[in-house]
């Protein structure tokens, strides 16, 4: 660093945090990759936040230490020997480290807690289960000792879906659930073992030639941000949705069979691609995230890889409401669905210019102005002014080579009929490049006290202006917050609107404070309280304010049939066993 | 009719059966259309079925007399008049043809029960409801005085859905329970109703400038075969799927939000495209065929009317081993999924070819035979000889233009490289005319002791040539008869394979005993019982060897939430009041 720059901050994105550390376990992803702010945008964080450069000279809360705490394991000896008979006993840990790895997700709150050492709700025991049937025996087991199970996917969840409310045993699925079972190119559907990753189910897809002796080759469509560290078990049962998904399908539009170890025994589904035969066990288990049983395994559909045959666009609208409309009708255009479909409002466009390169093509910004195309305030906003300006579309098609041109064209005349600015391809690149890699950025700011984290949900076309203004205005009427919200995983009734906010924030009260009033103002504006994180412990309170008391009683009335006795992911999870003061009743429905 | 022509029947298409006869309520749709066989049909019938023009001088069973019967009433003065307290006078029917004309629906097994007189499982009482708050109070009441309560929508089951096993009261939907609730352009959906029929959907989203308007005209995108006499309720609560579905989905893909009258009270869902929380109600109640609740309001997708830009097409294969793997290659093709997709296999074939003018085109015959292509021997194959032959495939395509188009080229692609023979749209506008006219012929043979049923289930592709096979073989063990299957409703995971016999047969119990030998065979060889016409009464049976033991489990629980009383659609409906004696386990799943 010359002096003539000026001070930056020594990110700690040397080397991997310390084995057995705090940070190992809430850092982001591989303990060797990193993300730090780039200078440019360093000095507009420092006024965004109104920070100094002081505030980056010590990071804070850094998790170096080894993890280490004393909480008393209430499981028996003789229980603990019985669970390694099932699994052996290399595949049951009870040491800290162990326990506090599948502890907490990835929420703010997780991170939060694990930077200040705040251990609770950790279990006694994880185990490894190397099989289907090793994990029907850990359920059998569990339920005749009335140990509370939890399961640990990918870890990735942001609703404290994963976390030992009632300590008992966890399943660590990551280390040796993520065999492929069969799969069948005829019906091009994989049968998988839970615990897969994203990127090996993806890889077994890609070389299905060479590993399977298929014709050709395949892929998922499911890549969630968390793609890198998430588990199909988990895309399943919290119902995700990965960034293609517009064109692919959320993941219940993808699984076709799961198989669930449940105290009353195995639950599973068949595989047809649709069928009359009752109310759909298929979405009855999807959307459980495991209170009523451990799930498996899974049979995915899969596709036909095709991204030899991508047409990627962007284009820049004069405003948000003419984004929202050219969405709606692409949407409604019956040419088929994009895969990439995101539409930006004017604060992300802005921090997404300078992110993806876009301010370095020269004629952009003077051609934008000529035509009246307003930039987004940052710093106004910051202050809690509202601001006009520009937003971003980015997307693109694939699929069957002509089927993706049409669409691509077809979607250029929509645009150009609200005379947005085509720029091509650069910042859909920009912005394919670092799509599973923010996360890693989240951790080397928050180092220097600057909180990330992301609330989204599901909206109607015509009630969109609505939440997006109702919730940006709770998130910006706290001083020096950014608040970016894009659309994204869009239908031709709706879309999802994902709310990024970023602030200076350090103390746990006051994110689940803030965090709350999200949530809040979400369930009152009308939009649906997840379109695909799922609910979790954590948006569980505001679940029978939305879907109703009634509708809330069939899902005890389903757990009381596989779980009586709360023994499954139990402690609030979507809302089974909140006492009545736990509850957020802000919308009631009836 | 000449004398040289020979003799040809004297069919029962010269007006309306007399008022309040059996036949009156039996027949297909409107009263005064009719379809008969064609000369050249009715002498291959002869041959097929082994019988004379004695056999068709005089129609048998045709039920013009007066619907007359002596069923007490169990409700009590009392209840009836309670009853029209809410409804209204005007109403409430208590009368023998309005009892029997709600009793039954349209399968083989109801339309020789009304031919024969056979009166069974009739209701007490009908009920004409207007809204759906005096359906709320209907349900609320016959809650509180134990009444057995049934529902009545479009009457086109074939599952014997709406029979009312235990008396009790039956609602008619038909008359005035079938108005728009709300019309949303933006969202595209509209809420109606659940007694609207099929036409009168379509209608109102057609005229949707004129009757709300709109921008532009639209359409439901749900044909099913018995459209016309069909209702939107009968659709979502059965799972039904329409003649386009491969384009624009099942009925489970096509409704958004639904409100039940329950035993509990209200059960309603939203309308998000999608969303993460908790398991899917919408699903839940979908295919629970009046068990749960009375279906009132039902929030449907619709579509852009894109009929103008349809592109029509079919083709001949060699044999049906090509046509279905030209069929999966198209499903898998990634290029938009076409509206219409229907492929015969042999028999089916030959038959049509001679119902859709085919015939007529002179190049055809003498260049298929220069191929190689085989007809199928109708005649051999009705002595229970096996016969291979020529497919033929029809479809269209719709959506917007260049999609359609595309598809339409991508389709030709494939069959071409199968060496299929391009027959243009001829055969497609033939079985277009006659889509939704096939049950007025049903009725026309019938008369001569011809009866006509229909069974079809859900396969994936690896395993559809040994359901087709089992299936059929059972079907041919019976000589004389005729078995056609074609291959609809597609997915690229599989298809619906849709079984159509015909044969000279009268005795109930030989239809009864043929039906259940059917199902028999097609749960054996691994098919889903059924991809759309539910489950009803009828296939009862089968359901639990289907879905599992544990599985039927999660439907009594729901059962227990919604009806503790056993009220609503009582029984046998979805196998949830059936004795074990009753369950058929052919193929136990656990």
């Amino acid at each position: 660093m010359s002096k003539k720059d000026g001070f930056y901050p020594d990110w700690l994105n040397k080397e991997a945090a310390p084995k057995g550390s705090y940070r190992e376990i809430f850092k982001w992803g591989s303990p060797t990759e990193f993300k730090v702010p780039k200078r440019s945008l360093y000095e507009i964080m420092k006024k965004m936040f109104q920070m100094t450069d002081d505030d980056f000279k010590e990071p804070k809360e850094i998790g170096y230490e080894k993890v280490d705490f004393d909480m008393p394991i209430k499981l028996t000896e003789k229980q603990i020997a019985s669970l390694k008979e099932i699994v052996g006993e290399k595949n049951v840990r009870t040491d800290p480290y162990a326990r506090l790895s599948v502890a907490y997700g990835k929420t703010m709150h997780d991170l939060m807690r694990l930077r200040k050492k705040i251990i609770e709700n950790i279990p006694d025991a994880v185990l490894y289960p190397e099989s289907k049937e090793q994990i029907e025996k850990i359920v059998k087991y569990i339920t005749e000792e009335k140990i509370p199970l939890y399961v640990y996917g990918g870890g990735s969840s942001v609703t404290r879906g994963v976390e030992c409310m009632k300590g008992g045993i966890s399943l660590d699925m990551r280390l040796n659930f993520n065999k492929v079972i069969k799969f069948n190119e005829i019906n091009q559907t994989i049968t998988v073992e839970a615990g897969m990753s994203g990127p090996d189910l993806e890889k077994h897809l890609n070389n299905a030639v060479e590993e399977f002796g298929a014709k050709m080759k395949y892929t998922c469509g499911h890549f969630p941000q968390s793609f890198e560290y998430s588990s199909v078990g988990g895309w399943t049962v919290t119902r995700g949705a990965g960034q293609n998904s517009t064109y692919y399908g959320k993941i219940e539009d993808i699984v076709l069979g799961q198989e669930y170890a449940t105290p009353i025994g195995n639950i599973s589904t068949d595989d047809y691609p649709r069928k009359a035969t009752g109310p759909d066990i298929n979405h009855i288990m999807m959307g459980s995230e495991g209170t009523f049983g451990v799930l498996t395994h899974v049979t995915l559909r899969f596709f036909k890889y095709t991204a030899d045959n991508r047409v990627k666009y962007s284009y820049i609208f004069k405003n948000w409401a003419d984004a929202q409309a050219a969405a709606r009708e692409i949407m409604q255009g019956e040419f088929g669905m994009p895969s990439v479909f995101r539409v930006s409002d004017p604060e992300e466009t802005e921090l997404m210019l300078r992110l993806y390169g876009v301010d370095e093509i020269p004629f952009v910004n003077p051609f934008l102005k000529k035509l009246g195309y307003k930039s987004f305030n940052i710093e106004d906003s910051m202050k809690g002014k509202e601001s006009d300006g520009k937003c971003m579309f980015l997307g693109w098609s694939e699929g069957e080579k002509h089927f993706a041109k049409n669409q691509a064209r077809q979607i250029r005349k929509i645009c150009r009929s609200y005379k947005a600015m085509p720029l091509g391809s650069i910042p859909v690149d920009g912005w394919e490049k670092g799509r599973f890699k923010d996360p890693y950025l989240r951790d080397s700011m928050q180092d220097f006290g600057i909180m990330t984290d992301t609330l989204e949900c599901t909206v109607n076309w015509d009630n969109m202006q609505h939440v997006y203004e109702t919730v940006r205005a709770y998130c910006k009427s706290r001083p020096n917050t950014v608040c970016t919200t894009h659309m994204s995983h869009a239908y031709p009734q709706g879309a999802n609107l994902y709310f990024i906010f970023i602030a200076k924030m350090t103390e746990l009260d006051d994110y689940l404070s803030y965090h709350r009033g999200i949530l809040d103002h979400i369930q009152q504006s009308g939009a649906a309280i997840s379109h695909h994180h799922g609910v979790g412990k954590m948006f569980a309170p505001w679940l029978e304010g939305f879907i109703g008391t009634k509708e809330i009683g069939i899902f005890k009335t389903l757990k009381d049939y596989f779980d009586k006795d709360y023994l499954m992911n139990p402690g609030g999870t979507i809302g089974l066993d909140l006492k009545e003061e736990e509850k957020v009743f802000k919308r009631p429905k009836h």
